[in-house]
């Protein structure tokens, strides 16, 4: 396999952008990210792009032919790959793949969602054809409700404490105060939190991440010809993905994902690392329970431990290990399927050292973990600058 | 990049099929896949699935994670792509980049439709979402009506009659008298096509392809693997993909699929063949007008020649290049996401001499050509036995 890397990154502002529509949005992180890697779309082989529901979001399937006809760059290749709040990873590591093994060389990898035309019943709905919908939503388990059910569990089990849940917002929103890129760029304190409306018990308002349009994109080439483009390419050391059962009533536990288990030990062992030796992790926190989830299962901290490890500060930008410097999905927004794509930007401006406000020091290896639904699919990646 | 094979083939009934859901459906494919390789879910590394609109059609998104689940092989990375009716091609063609990269070696691939639980107008509807939305169907313009306008140009232009068209019809329904898979296996005249509803002058309801269910399943590995598991492993010599715009307005010609032409044409360089070498081909024939353009973009007649070499019964088997051996998306049925895996089953059947009633003599070398919407993405593969 050829070596992969990472020459361009660009997004747009997360948020209601009431004055674009899902094309606009895909080509102004498309443009940005090819402005960045100083290149036309006429050096481009291939695109993927990352989105959930666009069906039933804005009616419009076949996303690839749209897109390349958009960005204005058919007769080249453009696929869509959908795999819920987890397609931008997925699009990304369709991407590795395809100019790791020769097929491709300079590849486009996009991620969007455009939700906010809709009424957020309507679009909890939509977004509950992320779980099963035979055997939950059908029966009414909107996804706060599933993940209320893991924080419940976790709680009973470890000890976690809904003080300790809203440690992830409190401390996401101070990281996401330096990213303008973010949905909701402010601080929030642990009362907030605490006194926001209940939304599914133990989970209120802002344990939750919120409806989101945005698009975010990448430009990937073989790292033997990344140095011609780029002084500072970012390697993609891995690409991992795996997958659980759809259900939650299916699983051994509740109070972990398997799949991103499985992904993360896959990961560090295609990049030769532990997880110590990671300098920064955008983790999928799409609501509080799941970020304190993810930082276990990747292997940061003992299972069991992640809440107390947030409300101790130690996953704070500066401390141990800086979980989501960009603000997460909790305060950058979740467009879901630029997500993905948005994480990996984040690790690249990490890596490049042109993070702003929220620099990691000495930030050499990054890690991006999307999860689809709850848990049914995980991909993890792992970045190196050079 | 590694070699790729083919090592088993497997469809369900297509039709309308009341008595299996998607996962049922799905799971039939995938099993007969598997039994067909001589392998058990244990082989496989990691799978993709070719699904157009499951989220308005069913309510599901996240397709990956759930096949996963209701094939029995999570943790494994299965992922869903979606081009709109290309979807199964391009699902193929992520196979194919997944074991040429060696990123995996043993990988299923499946393409599934469950369209016949909604009525017609809101199936064609949410077909209309493999067009422009915006531009084309919100405006009135269902894909009938798209393919009549091409239809028409082509008939402005080349003579091209009714006649000609109709002509596809009756042979592709002759072909699939044959095969005990397909939806309408019967013959029709030519005198019931003409004769037929009228649904977009000129095209009449014989010259469109139904709404069906359905699914098919593929089990890709490395040649140089490959012969352990089988000793008719069919090479996958070519895969190729093309974009055009998404809406019929922005093209230069109506009377041609530039994406077409130009996945052909790579193919064909990628395999080292030319059209004469071809010794069957599964083409996209959606409307009837769809494959006379598609075998005139392909190269295996000269532009504006296909409607006369198809009334001449040149496309037939056992005339000069049998075109839709299985019966096509005419009279097999089209449950879009499974048509682009179904030609490639239907390629692997007649490589291997197993196609029963519908046997092309000698045939050495294959090729699918497959469409998502009015020709934003085509998909064409060129398959080879050894």
């Amino acid at each position: 396999m050829r070596r992969v890397g990472i020459i361009g990154a660009g997004m747009t502002k997360f948020g209601e952008n009431w004055e674009q529509g899902f094309r606009e949005l895909v080509v102004e992180a498309g443009v940005k990210a090819l402005t960045d890697a100083g290149i036309s779309g006429d050096a481009i082989d291939a695109g993927y792009i990352g989105t959930m529901a666009s069906g039933r979001l804005i009616g419009q399937e076949h996303i690839g032919g749209l897109i390349a006809d958009y960005m204005g760059l058919n007769p080249i290749p453009i696929t869509r790959v959908e795999g819920a709040c987890a397609s931008g990873s997925l699009a990304l590591r369709q991407g590795v793949m395809a100019v790791a093994s020769g097929m491709h060389d300079i590849v486009v990898v996009g991620g969007v969602e455009k939700m906010t035309e809709l009424g957020v019943n309507t679009v909890s709905d939509i977004l509950g054809g992320a779980g099963d919908q035979e055997w939950e939503l059908f029966l009414g388990a909107t996804f706060p409700a599933i993940y209320a059910l893991m924080a419940r569990r976790h709680m009973e089990d470890f000890g976690t404490t809904e003080e300790m849940m809203a440690s992830v917002a409190v401390k996401n929103h101070k990281h996401g105060v330096h990213n303008k890129y973010a949905q909701f760029p402010r601080e929030i304190s642990m009362e907030q939190v605490l006194g926001s409306k209940m939304i599914a018990d133990p989970l209120k308002v802002f344990d939750c991440s919120p409806i989101t349009d945005g698009a975010a994109g990448v430009i990937l080439a073989p790292m033997d010809m990344a140095e011609s483009f780029t002084k500072k390419p970012i390697e993609i050391t891995a690409s991992a993905q795996a997958s659980d059962t759809i259900a939650l009533h299916s699983r051994q536990s509740l109070t972990g994902l398997r799949a991103t288990q499985v992904a993360a030990k896959k990961a560090f062992e295609m990049a030769k690392v532990t997880p110590k030796d990671i300098n920064l992790a955008e983790v999928h926190d799409c609501f509080t329970i799941a970020e304190i989830m993810a930082i276990e299962d990747i292997g940061f901290f003992e299972k069991g431990k992640g809440g107390q490890a947030s409300l101790d500060g130690r996953t704070a930008i500066g401390a141990e290990i800086p979980i989501n410097t960009s603000g997460g999905l909790k305060a950058c927004g979740h467009p879901v399927g630029a997500t993905g794509v948005k994480q990996a930007v984040e690790c690249v401006w990490q890596l490049r050292g042109e993070a702003e406000g929220r620099q990691v020091k000495d930030a050499n290896v990054a890690l991006s973990h999307n999860v689809g639904g709850s848990g049914a699919t995980a991909v993890v990646h792992i970045y190196k600058n050079q």
